[in-house]
């Protein structure tokens, strides 16, 4: 027998009968029993590596950079508002002084809200929560059907599409992939309508100049039928920013972020920095720099808008040395987002992080590399998971069979943050059902068994836990298998959550009005 | 393009060209440049779900369990020994107080070593130490070559290679397959002889009958050159015995443990409790049953001999309510381990868990659920992790693809230990770095990466970090078969660490003569 014929072979489909009550995204037609929406909150205490001193050699670290090395802020605009701002600036270099930059991060808020069309999709980003994105950005897709391929608009709209269907995805954040077959001065109006049809969730617009991020406010504002005050009155969408690493913020990501800030909107601020590469060697000087990148937009923006929202995000992996290529879930991702983690709390600031793999393929190094990202992430107190389902090839690819597996590991992470797998109650001891069993019986016949069996315990979608004789009658159907069944399930069954008919309208016509206009400039 | 074409085809065999220095089992022939041998040590605080009155309520529940319920002691010696020490006994029913069990636990060792005819090979159980098993006990065996058959001598032997091959494995404990070749009165005789061959790490006698245990125990002394004096000095092999859950030790279990630890060798005490089926439903319900089941064996040897190394073990995990079958990995099994481990410290035993999974065949399943168990022993404190390399089906299968992917986790797991991944020293930090690359420049070239790169980040030894396009090219070979030639390459040079002639010949002599004399009976 070959790994071909255990992970692919076998007509039989699996029927998925249920589980745990009450997660059902409709009546009667689910096709997986998925947990119900929630905003799960991380109750464990995050796993510290720095001590005391650790972190303050890092603080230290980091405003040495911004003091003495000064980040790059391409951006004119930028340049004379922190100029104004009191810091030094010579050209594009910035630097800033410890008291400036520790004032600006004192009135950035410890947690806040974003809310979409549908206001039962707030989101809180900050404190224990933990929010999960869909994966953002790739420029392919790669199923078991049809292989790698590029990007296209049918791919970014399934993708769409699984981010709505399962619940333990609350947001809907960049591009899941790239669509290629639509023209870059207008896709984002394409991609964004049909993201705020086929989703009620958080969206997110990328700071990719002026016109992008102005017309995705516009379109979230009219999508949610709101007035420009009740838009602005609150976070209603995000961008988040990449510096461009090391040492500089572009003209772009800069824009984008001062517009969203001015606005109100939510900015998270993500350098990417891969140690031996744009960063240095050592982790803790990797996580110094992108600290200290880091902050220095979010000074900015605090500088412009007191007390908006914002949140620091943390990039910072390894390269293979021998080859260059950027590794993921690695030790080194680990202890790097910990510190990250221990750092965003001492400067108050709510924390983004990733579910990543440089794995090709969804097979054992996916999950081994993507679950090390995702414990990290809980380990780390991470707010805000970003590519927390679908990706693939370090960004590269997204995967459908990817996204529905790893919403099975976030599941579990969410179950496992249920107060119930630790309750010590005398009802949870057990102590008479104990002694009723006694050393001859059995618990699943029990009062006591029978009155919590339907939830007591994680009803699994993608996996499968029949022993191998009886998985292999039922075709012995591997994971990624599995997964794609679910995948094409859950398209066909999709129903688009309800929208007020004239917000659509108001939508649509921005759109039509705006793609007559030209959409955006594609020079820069 | 099919998952079959993606993980199994190509002909091409990725070279392995090295990586992190220092760690070839010997020179020049080295299959994969592994970490070298260490005793890992966990620097993580762990997760403690429980507040104060979470760990008295589980005690105060496992106490009461001991004195008004009582656990079976199927073993008439083991009743005549703690009706003498005072406890209640009726029939086969022992209840003992709390005061008894807390002056037994009393006197257990924090921590102790074990000591195999290898020294360099001393292990330590305890503390912040961690060690890692191979799998033991599966009756199949399962690889991309053969599928499922039963288990035999000669995969027993692959296997013992893998265990000594890997510096990340540190105990040969059970057998790996059940080798059903060899007739069971000699199978232990033909088995051990094997395993302290090829083998000089650590190993571990089955409970099952006194013959079995005597003569490990001499086996062991034989191929170490030892006197009984010098065997009998200190550790050198182990038993696990397992409750028969609820409320149940068997005969030869307890007899097992009661003959290792006079004798002053080591004893691990594993319930297998799987809450709704031999437990409650109630994780820690399904927690108290397993201690009370654990500290009731412990407290029988510490009054036997007392100061005997003693383990507590936990496998309490849950089954799957529609099916019955068992589930591994989950969030329920993780929040019931790192319980146990608040209790281990509590008590002040080492703790023992495993690296499970209920998955057929070493895909993303198998890899996510044993994850997830194994960063539950690292968040737990564990000291001693069974079946840590080439678990699956529940433990019905072992499969040495998922051995060395397993073998991969656990060396990430080694690095995530090592503090050179969170240090904050200047050099760390690394401003010098920063500031010469500067905005424009890459680090790779610069001295403090040159200095570095060759030990900076961990060096993966299955996982191929390679893009789509490169791995594409090389044949797409994905995870189990790579592992799957890795595991071949391995026997194909596996040489058997050095042993002394006379050792071996009166190891030779004593199993000759067993052999003759027929072993151990077979009718119990």
């Amino acid at each position: 027998m070959t790994v071909t014929e255990d992970i692919a072979s076998g007509p039989a489909r699996r029927k998925r009968a249920g589980g745990r009550a009450g997660g059902r995204i409709r009546a009667g037609t689910a096709v997986i029993d998925q947990m119900p929406w929630r905003i799960p909150e991380n109750p464990d205490r995050p796993t510290e590596p720095l001590d005391e001193a650790g972190v303050e050699a890092l603080h230290r670290g980091c405003m040495t950079i911004l003091r003495d090395i000064g980040i790059e802020f391409l951006n004119p605009e930028a340049c004379a508002i922190l100029r104004q701002a009191g810091c030094r600036v010579e050209g594009t270099n910035v630097r800033m002084d410890e008291d400036f930059v520790m004032e600006m991060l004192a009135h950035a808020p410890a947690s806040f809200t974003i809310t979409p069309r549908n206001p039962g999709r707030e989101i809180v980003i900050g404190g224990r929560h933990m929010v999960f994105v869909n994966v953002s950005s790739p420029p392919n897709a790669w199923d078991l059907e049809r292989g790698k391929r590029p990007g296209d608009f049918e791919t970014f709209r399934e993708f769409m599409k699984l981010t709505q269907y399962f619940n333990c995805i609350h947001v809907a954040g960049g591009y899941p992939v790239e669509p290629i077959d639509i023209h870059p001065s207008v896709r984002h109006l394409d991609c964004l309508r049909e993201k705020l049809i086929l989703t009620d969730k958080v969206v997110h617009a990328y700071s990719l100049g002026a016109e992008r991020v102005e017309d995705v406010m516009e379109m979230t504002r009219l999508a949610g039928g709101l007035s420009h005050e009740a838009f602005e009155a609150r976070p209603r969408m995000y961008t988040n920013i990449n510096s461009v690493s090391p040492l500089k913020h572009d003209h772009p990501m800069l824009d984008g972020a001062m517009r969203c800030a001015r606005r109100g909107q939510a900015v998270i601020v993500t350098p990417f920095t891969l140690a031996g590469a744009m960063a240095p060697v050592t982790m803790a000087g990797a996580v110094a720099l992108s600290l200290a990148e880091g902050l220095s937009a979010i000074a900015l923006l605090q500088y412009i808008n007191p007390g908006c929202p914002v949140g620091i995000g943390t990039f910072t992996s390894n390269v293979d040395m021998k080859t260059g290529a950027p590794a993921f879930g690695t030790p080194e991702y680990m202890r790097a987002t910990q510190m990250t983690g221990q750092m965003a709390r001492f400067y108050g600031l709510p924390l983004r992080s990733s579910g990543v793999c440089a794995a090709n393929i969804p097979d054992g190094q996916a999950m081994w590399e993507t679950s090390n990202s995702l414990w990290a992430a809980v380990q780390s107190g991470t707010n805000m998971v970003y590519h927390a389902a679908g990706w693939l090839e370090g960004g590269l690819i997204a995967s459908p069979e990817k996204f529905v597996m790893d919403c099975e590991v976030l599941q579990m992470i969410q179950r496992y943050f249920e107060p119930a797998t630790w309750a010590t109650t005398p009802e949870d001891i057990a102590l008479d059902a104990i002694a009723e069993v006694g050393p001859q019986g059995h618990f699943f016949g029990c009062q006591h068994t029978q009155d919590r069996y339907s939830t007591a315990f994680y009803a699994p979608i993608a996996s499968d836990w029949r022993n191998f004789e009886a998985w292999s009658l039922d075709g012995a159907v591997g994971t990624a298998e599995r997964a794609h069944r679910i995948y094409k399930a859950i398209l066909e069954e999709f129903e688009p959550p309800p929208m007020e008919d004239a917000h659509r309208a108001a939508l649509e016509e921005f759109v039509a009005r705006r793609k007559q206009e030209g959409g955006a400039p594609t020079d820069f």
